[in-house]
């Protein structure tokens, strides 16, 4: 066991600065910030802001160490302290709530710099529109919140949450989070944006353009392009609002469950979900495929059923699913509309998995919540995300391991069985031979699913940690060797991950480049984020 | 009358050079164009290069004259051309075939300009995948080409036509164009996409970064920011290859006809409309609302009820209502399922609308198409278009008046009965000034409804035309300051339309411009398209 970088010990909490920044222009863009803001809003005691170290630290040192943060108040006050930053050369690293889990939590790319909270103070629900359904938002706004804010108005609409719900919809946007509902890819959902860019200047995006529109939140272009893509997984601007449309609830909705037995069976699985899901119809929301140990996960800790060395054995899984009434892959969904269709579409569904030998097919109806079987417990989860409720159940995973932690590694795959296997037996494989368990899910697009291997690790034991972050950095290589890239990275693979894209050499890089110079010719504003590096810091190797 | 441009005399075939451009030099960037393609893919003969010009024009001069078309056999020839531009500060138009009509068609927006006709020779399916759904498309690839390899193929998927089909498929997601399937809001289903940049640099969008990925055309980002919307309404690349999603043929489809005897129902329509839409049920396509004069000039032209000055009075549009079997308003939508889902949602849809005195409800079973019938044939055209089969039908409405043209106004409206029926009053009254028809429709995505109002004139009458430009210009004004936005524009009046979005002193504009110079420094792409001007250019006057 090695220190821990979430509770640093006092001589650790030195002050960490930005690359370039004397102690006194640091200390000169700190007045300058609490002048904007009230020093009541600006934060440098090391005690004060290592409370926004990664949640997880990848490393055991201060990499990713900010050096400050302050808590603007209104986009004017964004674009003010962005002014100053420009000023003394300050890198910013922006967040909404600081959540992120798994991908660097609140912290920055660059140790030393000023993490600007946007949403502490900003964290209202503008406007909320239940005739067409929408929301204008602040970056503060949690799921918690804008669900809460749709039942206080009693309007029939749904949110569509993550797995965990605490965090901001806006940063789950804005990092191409996904859901389970059928407005499950987010990025698609949302409308307008008002964005503080690098220099300080305004943006509104679409209709946001044109004083006095009433489609803002309504029609995401304007005329010309349309740059709001542009603003997810980078450092091109920070989001102060955003308009996100919301579902409207269907009359009936009832959420199953199948369990397959054998891990090997996923190739059939998927082969037989895709034609089922494409046309939306009859899998309509976002489905997910788990396997064993996310489950397990929820009720139970890894030490009820292994204490060993090594992953857990075979004999064990055995036993696990037989305990929990569970198989080594569980598949979620839910199906929506007036009971008759929801009663024919539960059929369709049952009727094509139940193809695969030792299938069982369950809804909430059928296995009930008990204390008596704790494999239901999923099911009855996953039915209120898939029917707008927000929960934060899945956070048991965490206690599977002492002092639990993960790493994700998120490749895409195509819905194809035998795609999904081979990344399958790719992560297994790897992961055996670090002696770590498997814990993964397929979440389904339409024509594409998130492979999502949560690696788990005991965040206070530095040789898991390392040996974790290794892990991840193999895999990502075999991956890319095989055509398979991620979706998503935590800032101490990004830059890795950025270069696996990496066709016509790397125009994907040079070109993400030739924005953040044109837009942050000073490269304050979350610099290396996405693997996206200003001309000022590039290639210093931070 | 005066003169047409799309006739010019001999006398008017001069060449036209473009800005800052000696004749020394641009025969020098014509010589090198040839030495890249062959003599036989670079024409400038005014006579050869004059079938680019507008087929609508706006005004009788060369504002919007080329120089010279060249036809790329490749990828690396686009990038090859865009090189030997910059050297000579050539503004190229790049274009996919050429249509376009009512938005400018073929002709560049700087007089002199090369136009690249990419389409001419790039012009292949490259994939098409059953499986997956999904085509990966060149440029040249128009909406019957695509529809006629799929049939080849044998795949049970659909196009989603505009109401012509003899453009480009590039060419119509590029300008934002919409459709009447499910599928119908085209910019959402593009997957992928390979952009020569205005340097000549090549980059190809989302997964096909990765080398030997097999998902380019399923899962549309990367890693990092999606810059795929940049590339529509815009000048910052030439796309040479765009990956399409393409829906799935359902089992059943039926398409229906509502007749609304009165204008004035416009806003009730439109209010019992959104409930029906906004969760893409009973509403499932795109459905469209037009007006008697619209489907009148499919079977019909205005000289047949109509000779008179002014637009076409009260008593004669009550004639073409009742001679025709049609409403003042008429309304098109398909319903999409297995039999019982078609039958049910079409019961809800009809009992819905009935609540319209005079409404009447038609299918394609319930008014089959006949000679004696015309009222019946947009129906039967609907039915086609909503069920992916293209065809040119609406191409008919240029013989109401004798040689007809039309030029676009496209503001976006919410879905609401209020505003539709504000902008309908506002567009109806202004026409009536200018003694012309209000051909109108409302074409209603999920939470917005373009509504596109066809401005007809006889492009050989020098007057009509005028007016017509003056009233387009007059209504851009009229409706920005009711707050009301267009989507789209010809290029004689983009600069108006984009300065309509005036947020915080143009930010998008400037916006747009930043990166503009970011990616084309010599300004040689497509200068002035979608109001955005590169800095060598910006401010002429052009």
């Amino acid at each position: 066991m090695s220190t821990s970088t979430t509770t640093r010990s006092p001589s650790e909490l030195a002050r960490v600065l930005p690359p370039d920044v004397s102690a006194e222009s640091f200390d000169a863009a700190i007045a300058a910030f609490a002048a904007i803001l009230g020093a009541e809003w600006v934060h440098v005691e090391p005690g004060q802001v290592s409370v926004y170290d990664d949640e997880f630290p990848v490393t055991g040192d201060h990499s990713y160490t900010a050096s400050a943060v302050v808590f603007p108040g209104s986009t004017a006050e964004v674009q003010q302290i962005v002014q100053v930053a420009n000023e003394y050369l300050i890198p910013l690293h922006a967040i909404s709530t600081g959540k992120n889990l798994g991908y660097g939590g609140a912290a920055p790319r660059v140790a030393g710099s000023v993490v600007v909270h946007v949403g502490k103070r900003l964290n209202k629900v503008l406007e909320l529109n239940g005739k067409y359904g929408y929301a204008l938002i602040e970056p503060g706004v949690t799921f918690f919140d804008l669900y809460n804010a749709i039942q206080d108005a009693g309007y029939p609409l749904w949110i569509d949450a993550p797995d965990l719900s605490w965090g901001s919809v806006v940063g789950n946007i804005l990092d191409r989070g996904v859901g389970y509902t059928p407005y499950g890819n987010h990025s698609l959902w949302k409308s307008g944006l008002e964005i503080v860019l690098p220099d300080g200047d305004l943006l509104r995006t679409g209709m946001g353009g044109l004083p006095g529109s009433n489609t803002w939140q309504l029609f995401g272009p304007s005329f010309g392009p349309q740059p709001d893509n542009l603003f997810e997984q980078s450092n091109f601007g920070i989001v102060t609002k955003m308009g996100i449309q919301l579902m409207g609830a269907p009359p009936a909705a009832e959420t199953f469950q199948i369990t397959f037995e054998n891990a090997e069976d996923l190739g059939t699985i998927v082969d037989i979900m895709l034609p089922l899901r494409i046309n939306m119809a009859p899998l309509q929301n976002v489905p997910v495929l788990r396997n064993i140990f996310l489950d397990a996960a929820q009720v139970s800790e890894r030490s009820d059923w292994y204490t060993g060395e090594g992953p857990i054995p075979d004999d064990i899984v055995e036993k696990m699913k037989a305990d929990l009434g569970l198989g080594y892959w569980n598949f979620y969904g839910t199906v929506y509309g007036p009971p008759p269709v929801v009663e024919q579409y539960l059929q369709i569904i049952e009727a094509a998995f139940s193809q695969i030998p030792g299938a069982k097919f369950h809804t909430t109806q059928t296995r009930p919540h008990s204390d008596s079987d704790r494999g239901a417990h999923t099911l009855h989860d996953r039915h209120k995300i898939n029917t707008g409720i927000p929960t934060v159940e899945e956070a048991n995973l965490l206690n599977w391991i002492p002092d639990g932690a993960h790493m994700g590694f998120s490749p895409i795959s195509a819905p194809d069985g035998a795609d999904a296997l081979r990344q399958f037996r790719m992560v297994k494989k790897r992961a055996d031979s670090f002696s770590k368990d498997y814990a993964a899910q397929f979440i389904i697009g339409l024509r594409e699913m998130h492979h999502i291997s949560l690696l788990l690790y005991t965040k206070t034991d530095a040789q898991q940690r390392d040996d974790t972050l290794r892990l991840v950095h193999e895999l990502i290589d075999e991956a890319a060797e095989n055509g398979y890239g991620e979706y998503r990275a935590h800032h101490a693979w990004a830059d890795q991950v950025a270069g696996t894209y990496s066709f016509n050499d790397n125009a994907q890089r040079r070109f993400n480049e030739r924005i953040k110079d044109a837009l942050d010719p000073n490269g304050i504003l979350n610099p290396g984020k996405a693997g996206i590096w200003p001309a000022r810091l590039r290639g210093r190797g931070l």
